[in-house]
C-alpha cells in the first residue's frame, strides 16, 4: 500500500484547487492546526507528527502517472493539470515542538502559503498529526498511571493499517515508553525493539518445559519466558526447575509474561514462587488488554510486575480514538477570516501561544495572542520551514522524549490524573477578541450584502 | 512510510523463527483468524480485506537492506538470515469470501504451512483482516440506519494514518456506500469519488454569494454548495437567488451541503426555501460528525436529507475501535492444538463453518465443525492460495459488493437492529467438543509430567 501518493487527499482540496486557480486566487493564505475542544478524559494532548508532516510538504510532488490518471478522471482542466506538473509545496510553516503539551484551541502547526497549496496540504496534514498527537496522549497517560514501570508498545496488530502501527511505535515512545514491538518501526526510528514469544510456541511443543527450554537455547539474550498458555503457577515453577540447568549452560531467566487471568494475583503468587527458588532477580512482565486504568489498578494494588505491554488501547487510542483537530483557513490575502458556523466558530488570524510557569516550574497558564502582540512566557511555535525547506535538521528522538518528560513533569497535578477534573487555563488575548469582532463585522456586511 | 516491508512484524516472530529452525521444527502448522468475541454494539462482523492479506502473503520477501540490517541488529543467527534470503510464503490458504457476514469464533482465514513460515505472517495478517473488518462492520450499520441514502466516506483526515484512509474507503465501499472523497481510493480501487468545497473556500472570498457562482463556473459538472459557513437558511436564499444566473449559463446545482447546527431542522426549513424557490431538484446532503445513531434519528425525524458524509465515526469505527480478533495455532505437525488460557481457551483443529438459511432467505444458524466432518447448509471457507499462489484472479469490488448486500439483506432481523438484541446461533459440532476435550488430556498429561 503506497503511503507516499499525492492523492492521499480528498476530493474537495482538487475541485477548490481548480476554481482557485481558474479565479487567480493565489495570494497568501494562513492555515492552523488545532484541537477544538479536548475529550472528557484528555487534560492534555501532546503535540507529535511535525517530522513526518515536514516530511510530506518537502516531498509532496506529482508524477507523470499521477497527472496522467488526474487527466483520465476527466473532472479537471489544463490549467489545474499544468499548475500540478510543476507543483512543490514552497510555503512556510510554524509549529510547536514535538513533545509539547498543547490545549483547545491552541494551534501546534501554522502553514503560510499561497492559497491553492495551503489548501490542498490540508487532508494529509491532519491525518499525520492528529493520529500522532492522539496516540502520544494516550501513551503520556499510560507513563502517568505506572511511574517507574517499563512500558512497550505491542499493538501494531490491531492498529488502523501499517502506518499507523508504525507511528504509534514513535508516539509512544516520545512519550515516555521504553520501546515497540514492531520491528520496523525499530529499523526506521531507532526504537528499542522488546519481544518475547507467543502462546503458539509453547503450543507447538508437547511438553511446555521443553518449549521454554528450546527458546532459551535459541534466544539466551533477555530471556523472557510466557507462563499463561496452561497454568499459570504451574509454569512458574517450571521455570524455576529449569533455572539451574540453564544457568549451567551460561543463560540467566530475564524476566517472565504473565498474559492473561487475575494478573495482580498471579504476579503476586509467581514472585512469591520465583523468590522462593532463588529467581528473585527475574522480572515479572504483564501484557493482554491492558490500558492506562489497568495500569492505575495495578499500582494501587502494589502488584509485583515490572513492565507491561500494552497493545490495543494503546494503538487505537481505545477510549477516544479521535480528537475534533481541525486545519483552518485564519488570513487570506492580508485579511483574517474565520467561520462563524454554530458550535465551530474559530478565533481568526495568526496566533501565537504563550505559556506561563509557576515558582515551582509547573504550567500556570497559556495565552492564545495574534502574531506579533507579544506577552509574558514562553512562544511555543517557532518557524520550522521556509519556502518549503525545512529550517533544521529533523530533531532526535530522544531530545523529543527529553522534551515530553519535562511537559508532564510541568504539568499542573489535577491534569496529570487519568480522570482530570480542571481544565488548563488559555486566555484568549483581548487584541484576538478584537479582530474576532472586526472580523465579524467584515463578513456580516458582504453576507448581508450578498443575501 | 513504507507499508510493504517484511519488518511489518512483531519482533517475537523472528524470536520464535530463530527457535523454530534451530530445533528443526518446520512441519506444517494450521493458525486461523477469528474474533474471539464481538462488542455489545455488534451484532456481526463482515469480513474484508483477504485480497490485501493475499496480496501480501504473495509478495513477502526479504531484500539485501533488510538481510543486512537484521544481521546488523546481532540478534539473528546466520542459520535464520539464510532462511529469510530464500523466504517466500509457500503455504495454503481458506478464507470466507469478503462481504461475508461472520460471528465469534469463526475462522475467516485459514493458513497451512511450515510452522516458522505460518507464524511469521500472523502480526500482518490481523492488522490487515482486523482494520477492514472493523469498518466493513461499522459501515453496514450506517447503511443499515439509513435505507436509500447516499452514504460517502469523507473519513480520511482523522483515520489512523495513510493505510487506514486508504482500506476505509474500500472496507466502506463494500458494506454498500456509494464512494469516498479519498482521491487515492478512487485511483487505487476505482471507487467513485465525491468531493464538494470547504468553509474556507467561503472564507477566502469576501462574499458568499460570489464564492458559489466561482465555484460553480469551475467545477459545474456534480455541483454541491456549503451551506454553513456563516448563516445556512440565508445561504439558501442566495442559492436560490443564484440559479437562473448559473442556468443561464448551462450550469445545473445538483446539491446542497450541510456541515453543522440542528441538521434536522436546517434539512427542512432549507428543503422549503429550494422548494419555493423552484430548486425541488436540488438534493440535500449533510456531513459533520455523523454516525450510524444519527442516520437512525434522521431517518425518524424524516428529515429531507439525500446523502450522507460519514467521517471520522466510520474510519476510526469510534464507538468500537478494535475487536478481539486472533491467530491463532489449531495444529501442529499433525495434532490439534490449543491454548487454555483462562478465558481465551479457542477450539482446536481445522474448521468449517456452515451457515443455514431459513424458508424466508433469512440466515438460520451456523455450526462450527472439524474439516471433513460435513453439515447441513453451505460451506464459508474455501480454498484461495495454494502453496503461495492465488488460486483465482483478486475479485471485482462490485462482486464483493453484491455478496454483502445479500448478507446483510439475510441477516436474522434483530441483528439488523443499532443495538442487537439478540445473538447470533452458532453450534459446536460434537466432534469439535470431542477434539477439544481430546487436546486438553493429551496437553494436560504432558504438562503434568513436565511440571
Amino acid at each position: 500500500m503506497n503511503c507516499e501518493s499525492p492523492l492521499l487527499t480528498d476530493l474537495y482540496q482538487l475541485n477548490m484547487m481548480q476554481a482557485y486557480l481558474d479565479r487567480g486566487e493565489t495570494q497568501t493564505a494562513v492555515f492552523e492546526f488545532f484541537a477544538r475542544t479536548l475529550p472528557a478524559r484528555r487534560g492534555f494532548l501532546l503535540a507529535a507528527g511535525l517530522e513526518q508532516a515536514l516530511d510530506y510538504l518537502e516531498s509532496l510532488r506529482f508524477s507523470a502517472s499521477d497527472l496522467d490518471w488526474l487527466k483520465s478522471t476527466g473532472r479537471f482542466k489544463a490549467n489545474l493539470l499544468d499548475y500540478l506538473r510543476g507543483f512543490r509545496f514552497d510555503g512556510d510553516v510554524h509549529a510547536m515542538a514535538e513533545g509539547t503539551a498543547f490545549f483547545a484551541g491552541e494551534p501546534i502547526l501554522r502553514v503560510t502559503a499561497p492559497l491553492p497549496a495551503g489548501q490542498f496540504v490540508e487532508t494529509r496534514l491532519i491525518n499525520i498529526l492528529h493520529y500522532q498527537s492522539l496516540i502520544a496522549a494516550k501513551a503520556a497517560r499510560c507513563v502517568l498511571a505506572a511511574p517507574g514501570k517499563v512500558l512497550v508498545d505491542f499493538g501494531f496488530r490491531r492498529a488502523h493499517g501499517a502506518e499507523a502501527g508504525l507511528l504509534a511505535a514513535r508516539a509512544s515512545y516520545i512519550a515516555g515508553f521504553a520501546g515497540t514491538a514492531t520491528v520496523l518501526a525499530g529499523q526506521k526510528f531507532g526504537l528499542p525493539l522488546y519481544g518475547t514469544m507467543a502462546h503458539s510456541f509453547i503450543e507447538s511443543f508437547d511438553d511446555e518445559i521443553l518449549a521454554f527450554e528450546s527458546f532459551a537455547r535459541s534466544r539466551p539474550d533477555n530471556l523472557v519466558l510466557l507462563l499463561d498458555t496452561y497454568d499459570t503457577e504451574a509454569a512458574a515453577h517450571k521455570v524455576v526447575a529449569l533455572a539451574p540447568k540453564l544457568k549451567a549452560a551460561g543463560i540467566a531467566i530475564r524476566a517472565v509474561r504473565l498474559d492473561s487471568g487475575d494478573l495482580v494475583a498471579l504476579a503476586k503468587s509467581v514472585r512469591k514462587i520465583l523468590d522462593a527458588g532463588g529467581l528473585a532477580e527475574v522480572t515479572i512482565f504483564a501484557s493482554g488488554g491492558l490500558d492506562e486504568d489497568a495500569l492505575a489498578e495495578f499500582a494501587r494494588h502494589n502488584a509485583p510486575i515490572d513492565g507491561f505491554g500494552i497493545g490495543t488501547s494503546l494503538t487505537t487510542s481505545a477510549d477516544v480514538p479521535a480528537v475534533d483537530c481541525v486545519y483552518k483557513l485564519q488570513e487570506y490575502a492580508g485579511l483574517a477570516r474565520r467561520k462563524r458556523s454554530v458550535q465551530k466558530a474559530t478565533w481568526p488570524g495568526r496566533k501565537q501561544v504563550w505559556r506561563r510557569y509557576g515558582a515551582d516550574g509547573r504550567m500556570r497558564g497559556d495565552v492564545l495572542a495574534r502574531e506579533g502582540h507579544d506577552k509574558d512566557g514562553e512562544a511555543l511555535l517557532h518557524p520550522v520551514m521556509q519556502n518549503g525547506q525545512r529550517v533544521r535538521p529533523p530533531e532526535a528522538l530522544d531530545a523529543i522524549k527529553r522534551r515530553a518528560r519535562g511537559a508532564l513533569e510541568r504539568l499542573p497535578e489535577p491534569l496529570r490524573r487519568l480522570h482530570p477534573d480542571a481544565t488548563y487555563p488559555v486566555e484568549i488575548a483581548p487584541e484576538l477578541v478584537a479582530l474576532a469582532a472586526e472580523v465579524d463585522r467584515r463578513q456580516q456586511s458582504h453576507g448581508a450584502s450578498a443575501g
